[in-house]
């Protein structure tokens, strides 16, 4: 039987459609109101789909709500990364030690259409589009929103209601320029932009590299990545600076300048991408930015969910695992303070806060990490004792890429902080020589969870 | 002889005099106009002074523009802090072992006056109050304003603006709100808030505390300080939370509670403030917001300084020192880039920002070492470690505050990296029994200086 309050959802996206199909199952009345068409009705051209990474943090949502198996027929597992050098030699570095911890490339359109799907199939969800927020009254809790296909305006009353408006979110933007209360803003953009390009199936439908893997060309200040579709094309995304650098996006101006580049760069990738040159000057170049904000609540009216509250970069594969995630975590808290909502958004963004600024900063290393230090003999070895460890104990021991991703039972914040002081105990006894890649499994552990252990309790002295 | 470019400075506090002073030195037209209204025509009460911490960088500036023996007369020098505990005992800390390293306490009111009274002794300065900047196209180089007293609105074409409009500047709302170019920003405020009270002078106009000191009530999760003015009266500055703990900002509305918080936690001071809930329930209640933004420039038109770009907590007594220096640098710069003003911005803001982000991150730092662990025993035994080495080797060892406050010749960043090592190094030294405070001074700088040139290079490893 619905309950009593009216939920106003801003946003159809992943998070959005996650939080409606919640919500919906859990008996409220849910109206959800997206900006842009149905993507459902939408002819999706195979080159044009867009892939992210989905591991286990997003699981714990779909289990949630109960789609395991409709999702993981959309998965394609990834195993590790596949680095290409400039040569063109490859070399596959798993992702965990443990057998059977993989990532998985998904289709954004599909798994937003499978929850769509799934919502729209509640009585209590009703869900409509090409409506645009233009404005927040979180007050007197009204949605202001135009139509873009009529250009009409018209308003939304609600007992509650959630931004899950992404990146540019409308109620966030409420929140800044109405000033009734102390609102912590920050967007930052690396001196990097993206822009994605596409590796093409055989004409039989086959991958052209190997299906399994995300692939990396790291070549110190910019990469190219790769990740698998279902129809057997490649995303590819070259991340590149706008300014510096001998190539970069304010000087790849020309089909020439483009080719050398890859040619010089990327020639293996350069091979499976004959279209590189149109697609290039077609598609558009994005800046890469993190958002950060606080508080995500206003009163017991509304509540920021997702990217709208924490937009990161892509370099750790989490963005929507977090998303999912916050949905998990909220509901939780729906438990726990029953009826008072003010209560509920309180606790769940102090406990939730924490671990959203965890993954921003982590995802703002891995950059670093993805595009050079993979490639830097040091980190190959550190990986090295690391995935050796995993395997050897794989109840004990989890490296910083593990805890984040495979270890979903513990918050990205202690995920970061075990994490760093294992990345820095390792390294540092590798630069001293007092650790062996050749010694003793149980003599490496012990060392490495000493050494950990003193780094981090040197650490809790001095942090504020 | 008056150079080409006319220039356009917004905002005419001590960052924007200090500017207009200084380029006026160097021959520039400069128009300064202002918000508010000429403080030198107000009269300020004794009691509403507002004062400054004045330091090393700060006095680099004043030495630039040649004002040191005009600015000496204003200064009220602070040697150390005077902590008072709850029973009213108090001991002095000083900043520093070595002679004569003392900062100072000066009138916010009188230090700007004097800079504008400079400044506008030249010929080709001007400075105009009463009038708000609404907008800055910094494309076309136009400033848009409005006269406080007619209403009017009107216009400015510059070949420069620079905006030095403190926390709320314009010219960086119109760079955030333009969306011409990749703009990082970020507003972040404290949990707690601040409100300024006043120990009055007694009747024959003496201090009633030391005069030489920076007073603080340090009371773990909040606390008062106070600072000396010229008219033997102290500003008290009490920082609280809004909303936590038994007493905050929320909750104390009645003199009773108010005066019940301050017999119970400030004794010793209630009973020097007479006028203490008149004034608490007069004087607003302010937040405390860090504002960083990037970049600061716009092609060779535009640039902010000071406050505009980096807008910081009080609790390193920087903020001023922190503007000041930014026009020392600036000045360097205009030097090595002389009319290409596309590159001297560039070249300084990617100079200097490194060095006002760690001001800013040390200052939030010294929030929590103020109200909190300078009551702690472990950091007064590492205090006492380092004024006993500063006082034996004045040369060789500057600590954290002194690198910061003392050592102007270093950038903020290198005082942060080195200041934060050396505390580690102590604290971890001081908890392990690893180093006696009463051992013989040349092996304790020993055991410090190895300590932290190890944390230093085991911290490179893992530098991002």
């Amino acid at each position: 039987m619905p309950k009593q309050e009216s939920i106003l959802i801003i946003g159809a996206g992943l998070c959005g459609s996650l939080l409606a199909l919640r919500l919906g199952q859990r008996g409220f009345n849910v109206r959800v109101i997206e900006m842009r068409q149905d993507l459902r009705k939408v002819d999706i051209s195979a080159g044009r789909s867009i892939n992210l990474a989905f591991s286990n943090r997003g699981l714990k949502a779909i289990k949630m709500v109960g789609l395991e198996s409709k999702v993981e027929s959309l998965c394609i597992p990834m195993h590790g990364r596949m680095i290409h050098d400039k040569e063109g030699n490859t070399f596959l570095s798993n992702y965990s030690g443990r057998e059977n911890e993989s990532i998985n490339s998904i289709s954004r359109e599909l798994l937003t259409a499978l929850l769509l799907d799934e919502a729209e199939a509640l009585d209590n969800v009703t869900i409509e589009f090409n409506k645009r927020s233009t404005k927040v009254d979180f007050e007197a809790k009204i949605g202001h929103f135009e139509d873009t296909i009529s250009g009409d305006a018209f308003e939304v009353s609600a007992d509650l209601i959630f931004g899950t408006d992404g990146a540019g979110s409308s109620l966030r933007k409420s929140y800044f320029q109405e000033r009734k209360f102390l609102f912590s803003f920050s967007q930052n953009y690396l001196t990097h932009g993206y822009k994605e390009l596409t590796i093409q199936p055989t004409k039989s439908g086959k991958f052209k590299a190997f299906k399994n893997a995300l692939h990396i060309w790291p070549r110190g200040d910019f990469m190219i990545i790769a990740l698998p579709n279902l129809n057997g094309s490649f995303t590819v995304t070259l991340f590149l600076s706008y300014e510096t650098g001998d190539y970069n996006f304010n000087n790849l101006t020309t089909p020439e300048i483009v080719t050398e580049f890859f040619k010089k760069e990327f020639p293996d990738a350069l091979d499976l991408m004959p279209n590189l040159v149109e697609e290039f000057f077609e598609n558009p170049t994005a800046p890469l930015g993190t958002v950060k904000c606080f508080p995500w609540h206003y009163k017991g009216n509304s509540l920021l969910l997702g990217d709208s509250a924490h937009a990161i970069v892509p370099f750790y594969g989490q963005g929507m695992n977090a998303s999912f995630e916050d949905v998990v975590e909220f509901d939780a808290f729906l438990d726990r303070h029953e009826g008072d909502w003010e209560a509920t958004f309180k606790a769940f963004e102090t406990h939730r806060k924490v671990d959203t600024d965890a993954i921003a900063d982590l995802a703002i290393d891995n950059f670093h990490e993805m595009k050079d230090h993979i490639a830097n003999p040091i980190f190959q070895e550190k990986r090295k004792i690391e995935m050796a460890l995993e395997a050897e104990f794989p109840e004990t021991y989890y490296s910083k890429y593990s805890l984040v991703t495979f270890k979903e039972t513990i918050g990205y914040n202690e995920a970061m902080t075990i994490g760093r002081a294992q990345d820095k105990a390792i390294l540092n006894m590798l630069s001293t020589q007092k650790i062996d890649p050749k010694e003793n499994l149980k003599d490496q552990l012990k060392k490495v969870q000493e050494e950990t252990k003193s780094i981090l309790s040197e650490d809790t002295l001095t942090k504020y």
